[in-house]
């Protein structure tokens, strides 16, 4: 599993008032946090207004690098944003997301039009989201035309599915029944077509508007990792998760001798600091 | 989901002590708790030696039967005892268990032969486990072959397959690492062949020898159900449990409008007493 911490996001109410207060304790706390929780890469997301954004990135972006080797994961809806901050990076990581979303209404280009010509030639990876200027398709099946489209635009450009962390967009299970039963469907057809695709999503979505929220979340990951999501956004500082998470690869037959889930109890990853 | 409330068993040392002891009011506490946790039925198990099983049943069974109206689960690998158990019991519940293990050698009769009979007109359910003389098989096909041959056995004695629950018999996590996919390619493969038959299973078995057992067992449980699982013998007072259940219910589409959740979260289910 590929984790990639969420923490360091303005729109989580605690992290957006150590960004508003410019708390850089708080910051380097949560970047420390998470490393050492065993991220791979930890999100970066300034959820602030458009005319802080790009100040707000450069100074989180400036602290986490000085507090962990972590790579880091650019997240921000504008992309011109994203390649600008790509180049204050010390090492490859994730830009998120594009999509098949239109950001040049003069020549038609989409998000993956921008971003895929900057990072052909580099190691960074990318998140793409499974939507376009319609918005969120219901079906998976063309959930699973619109990921095919942008693999393919990828490997046209020189990207190797390997650098595509396709994100279906999981629905929030309190208007929608089918939100995991849609989402491990995307995947499956995904999955045939291109087989070392990566497939992540933010935890928590799902579970907004219900009551308990963690159970969700704990058995959401469970359920997507058996279907093939192989990575997530979420909080690898949380005993729970990181319990269900471990347990999960195990039940799978992916832990030889259970090694990484007794290691990770050891570790202390289980319980409640 | 049909639950097994499995508190009511001997072999759990703290219930063997209020056996030892004749301590009724913690048999009907436990009795009571389970029943208004939403147990299905009450696993009734002495889990003493065999010369006092049978006086230790009756008493369970007396003063369950005098506390709660949830019907019982009778679990005794003595099918005699179980067959002359039935008698004290007030309406239906199950027999826990038959399998094609062999109890008179002289006929070469099974299990199945004994109890099938027995419980033919009646509106009793069985739990058939898959195994046989020759232990516990390994491979899911040979696991599949002895509980389809139980179904069909069952079948010529007029006892439908809805009256069935197969335990196709978890091994431990720490020894097999393909315990779980073992399991449910067994159910898979049982499932083709009998789309109506139940599937329970012991929860706690997968995690023997394990540390954080509840991670491992909770995971067990919603993989095990995403897989067709539709029963489990458990502890439903464990607030982790029925949060993971309900949680796994709802997200694999089986609950409207998430109301079942809701309600077990408002009636406390997921929180401890």
């Amino acid at each position: 599993m590929i984790i990639i911490g969420e923490k360091i996001n303005g729109f989580i109410p605690q992290t957006l008032a150590a960004i508003e207060a410019k708390d850089e304790s708080y910051i380097r706390a949560i970047a420390t946090s998470q490393a050492l929780s065993h991220a791979d890469y930890l999100d970066i997301c300034a959820g602030v207004a458009p005319e802080l954004e790009r100040e707000t990135m450069e100074w989180l972006i400036g602290l986490v690098q000085d507090e962990t080797d972590t790579p880091l994961c650019l997240d921000s809806s504008d992309v011109e944003l994203l390649l600008a901050m790509m180049q204050l990076v010390k090492k490859p990581g994730l830009l998120n997301s594009v999509s098949l979303e239109i950001v040049d209404t003069a020549t038609g280009a989409t998000k993956c039009d921008v971003v895929y010509p900057a990072i052909a030639d580099t190691q960074w990876g990318v998140v793409a989201l499974t939507c376009d200027n319609n918005g969120i398709p219901d079906d998976p099946q063309i959930k699973c035309e619109i990921a095919c489209k942008m693999i393919e635009q990828a490997q046209a450009a020189g990207i190797a599915p390997e650098r595509i962390y396709i994100d279906p967009l999981v629905t929030t299970l309190a208007t929608k029944q089918d939100s995991l039963v849609n989402f491990t469907e995307g995947i499956r057809l995904i999955r045939q077509q291109y087989p070392t695709v990566h497939f992540t999503s933010g935890l928590s979505n799902i579970s907004y508007g219900m009551p308990f929220r963690k159970a969700i979340n704990m058995q959401f990951l469970s359920l997507a990792m058996a279907a093939g999501m192989d990575s997530a956004i979420m909080d690898p500082t949380s005993p729970d998760m990181q319990a269900t998470l471990h347990a999960t690869v195990a039940l799978l037959g992916n832990d030889d001798f259970c090694m990484e889930y007794l290691t990770a109890y050891r570790e202390g990853l289980f319980e409640k600091k």
